[in-house]
């Protein structure tokens, strides 16, 4: 079986991560590696020298020996590099968010579709232990209804010259939700605020509402003094606390809940009637296999097997279809966005 | 000096607190204990001998040897308790929240005010080494520009049979920020979801929005897996964390900040001109006094000296205000109420 | 069914708790309350007027109508005072440490047994519910073999004028040894240092040497920066970790082990041997009743089945002996105090 | 200034980390890398294409063009190739510990000092920023007379098949004691267990006394359920906490400690001469910069200065020798080990 040969635009902070686990798959071959920073090419290509090195990312587009392309560069120009690549023919696989608006996503979605190629967005959580762990946990039923989906990512993280905190920080929140949580909100409404550059949101809030008294909150942050990365998911039965700074106890199951026991049709005394339950506490072994080694994986089989990723297109454009809500809910000032009909944001 | 004849009002889960400190201060006089329900007034009696007990409290609005009653009944006979007690000529302490909407609270320190009465509301919290600390920083400038106040104030709680999550808990740190941050907002914003109870909000979220960028947000549950209380105070110098849980260390001063260097009116790259500083981390030595005892001392001190004390009614005014106007945020389905002039708020 | 007319010896840090215990029981009546304080003695009139109070403890020995005393009084008086209840009819409860000495230990054990009387020592932490779960686990096997037994209890400590912090520390965690593990030590090793008092150690570490390789540790310290309550017992299969500050998990499991697997008798490399298992971590739900309860529970229960407490004489004992062993150690620089056949720490 | 030129024994576990800070090095010059394995030579070879790779160590002591060399190897080698290094003129950098015995140690440093030769030992922890802030404070006067230094280092850890716990762990806290601490012990005693392997402690306990009753205590164990690597350093003004495991605040300075008020020379109530003070809890911010980059600093700037490296020969000598008493004293069941005057453990 031939390795699909690979070329990688952009090796900032992410692009070298994404190189390695390309190298050490035996399915991949890598053949180029593009940046604008030479002095980064140099570096990569010391360690690579089996890849080529450019500059101009037109030259993977031209390259008939190119398989597929990973797209590690700033969001804003994933879409214009995405579609030429589609156009030429590669399989796409593109750093989080997929795009900056939905209606890019949708046209990539479109493009890869018509072309018959593999587009997947890196939604590196996804793959992680710990989170599929909790899939497991949520698909079995076990929580009960669900009742809430409340995350915390915060830190005194770095500025970024060309997105706010939103778009740097909400992506992996909104795709592990997207993820493990089978429903879409109907409305979602966000505050934010800019204290060191005007425009430029260092600490936003967003709140999803869903039918049923489901509800999703979300606190994103640039200028916190400790770092945080928790996540509550609280059905009625059981309860998750995923905390991602822990080192190695990042999910734990509570056996807690509440339950309304309503007797008769009679107005009785509350108290009465609304049962408690804790239980143990429970820490599953997680594997602690890299994400990104799945993510590749993945990506690789999607396109030998001809099928889509688990991180498709979809997955990417429901994310962005997000933010771009809460974007809009904050620039004017907290108001509810609707959220249209799901139809749109899932395979037909 | 003659003690100060002291009734109390609501023996269940609180109001014992208040008579073991009524009991133990020296300038006080226990005289009248009152309760509608006659165990509870029975084991009170024993540990307290020298009080009267009564389940009329009009005996205490009618007895003249008494000078002041604690009010520690459930928020909706606030109004109608203190009322009657402040036109008899008694200087009344309430349970927070103060009364159950601005009307009656602005009625209650208006009668107060004619009558020349001490009105205090117990927020409990004010009375704390560690809120007492904070405002000793916060007073010092030391924060630099104050960015935000974030409070979170969850665990697996008891329902309420007469109150939502955001009157039961919502109280504590609306009263911490309005001590400590010296500002009204503009506006709030809230969403609530009820998932035991048709229409008794079980978790809430609230968002106040101040001039310059300064922004609240209220993160309030009765459903969690694990039991968190903390708040997060950001400057542009210094940060401050405050964990209530924590048994002694509860107050931690941050040492962190990001400033914003603006070289000229060049646009430059932005990067470069944002400095991160972290430094030391400091947890001062906190006053582990029951705060309670603080707050029998001020209502009796403020009664002795005939001078508003701390926690006034125009204190108890504001929180009640936010309350308010949370509420019908949550009951608009999260559109921002808007706050009005701040001049009815604070003493004329 | 009668009651059990309980007197109870000592009023100070800990007899009113067991004053209270003894008063919320049904199945006892308070008669005599002894302490050599006057006001401590009104103090617990107050509260428990259905008791006579007396400063002179003959008093309870003379009265027929008590039917069992708690000795809750320094340890160098458990001897005389105990000695002379047992003589006079009495079933006794000994706080912990049962005595001052094996000797006195002893004798208290064969008196109690020849006038058939029950003797208890309130080793408290046997009851909690932590450790009752712990014996359930570790008598269920599932720990496989066990390796060693490691307890860390240390804060800012209160001095105590009459002994040293092996005496009032360990005999938490000499008890809670004894009772989850199931084999006595041969030999005990400890050393200690006076920082404050010459000859009144303030910090302590114990050795105790098992056959088979199983090894037990202990740090006392009245002089840490910080508190901590920690126990390790680690088998081959699973290993505890019982953190007794933490509010609820306070007992851990941890499905972890090393195995060495030994292939024919070749001489390998050995890490390739060495298999290393790490699983789940399980945090049961435990009892939070309070531990005293359950003692007192159990005071009158074997008083009236005329059987054996839990906590024994024996088990007493066994707690006093190891204290003296250390002690001797201690003053000897840390030689290894070889601890004699077990049979007399055992019911015969 | 010509750089100093560099050979590397032992690409294993910590080899490439020292590689890697040497080649970051401008002063130094990588020459030659010495492995037995050909696969990591020849990985190592891709990484640093400016050094010739061998699996002979002799190569580099014989080549003139080399001025120093790091020794990476298991301590059983140390001695060895050492000797050879020194008497073929290079520099030697040793990693810890520096020999197997006390003689072999004295041997190497009579050897670099009649050579005029840099010997230092990589003993990395002295060079963290954790550890240097502790000296910072430690020297400064203001933790008082110290009392203790007590540390545990435990997890569930690698089996070594040459060493026991004590030579694979030891070394650390060993070293940071002897660092921060200007004393040296009088008698070590030490105590392990062999669960896995006969005769391979994995569990280990070391007791130190000195002068003066300061007392310093270790815990060593491979097989623990938890990662714990913390430090008490008490003072009779301060305390220090180090844990190594917080990802910024490892150093914490406690304002507690503990005074005894002697009044005359009657015998008085002890309670009332012992003062209590708790105070502020301060964190200093510390350099986070990689410990390794300074090793291979002062080993140059030693080299280069012709002076004593801060970590020199007698500084791995005092480690060597306290990890040789106490193996004796595990050994020996526990039994003291007296240790010699400490002329011989400190330069001339």
């Amino acid at each position: 079986m031939d390795a699909i040969n690979i070329g990688v635009i952009g090796c900032g902070y992410w692009g070298p991560n994404l190189l390695r686990n390309f190298a050490e798959n035996e399915a991949a071959q890598l053949r180029w590696i593009c940046d604008l920073d030479e002095d980064r090419l140099a570096s990569m290509s010391r360690r690579y020298p089996m890849a080529q090195t450019t500059s101009d990312y037109r030259l993977l587009v031209d390259d008939p020996a190119v398989d597929a392309v990973a797209v590690v560069t700033p969001v804003g120009t994933h879409f214009t590099i995405a579609k030429e690549l589609l156009a030429g023919g590669k399989h796409v696989l593109l750093e989080k968010p997929l795009a900056a608006t939905t209606a890019e996503a949708q046209e990539l979605i479109d493009l890869a579709e018509r072309n018959k190629l593999t587009l997947m967005v890196d939604h590196t959580f996804i793959y992680t232990g710990a989170v599929r762990k909790m899939k497991e946990i949520v698909s079995s039923g076990e929580l009960g209804d669900l009742l809430y989906f409340d995350s915390v990512r915060i830190n005194l993280g770095l500025f970024q010259s060309d997105i706010n905190v939103l778009w740097d920080l909400a992506p992996h929140d909104l795709s592990i939700m997207d993820f493990l949580i089978d429903r879409q909100p109907q409305a979602i409404s966000a505050l934010g605020s800019s204290h060191i550059e005007r425009g430029v949101e260092n600490i936003a809030y967003l709140v999803m509402l869903f039918p049923d008294e489901f509800i999703a909150h979300f606190h994103f942050n640039w200028l916190a003094p400790v770092k945080i990365r928790r996540t509550m998911i609280a059905g009625s039965s059981k309860m998750i606390l995923y905390d991602d700074i822990e080192p190695t106890e990042k999910v734990r199951v509570y056996d807690k809940g509440v339950t309304a026991n309503r007797v008769g049709d009679r107005e009785v005394d509350y108290q009465t009637l609304v049962s408690y339950r804790t239980g143990d506490v429970w820490a599953p072994k997680l594997d602690s296999t890299e994400a990104l080694r799945y993510v590749v994986a993945e990506f690789l089989d999607s396109i030998r097997e001809g099928r889509k990723p688990l991180t498709d297109g979809y997955a990417g454009l429901r994310v962005v279809r997000l933010l771009e809500a809460a974007q809009q809910s904050i620039k004017s000032g907290g108001s509810a966005v609707i959220l249209a009909d799901t139809a749109q944001v899932t395979p037909a």
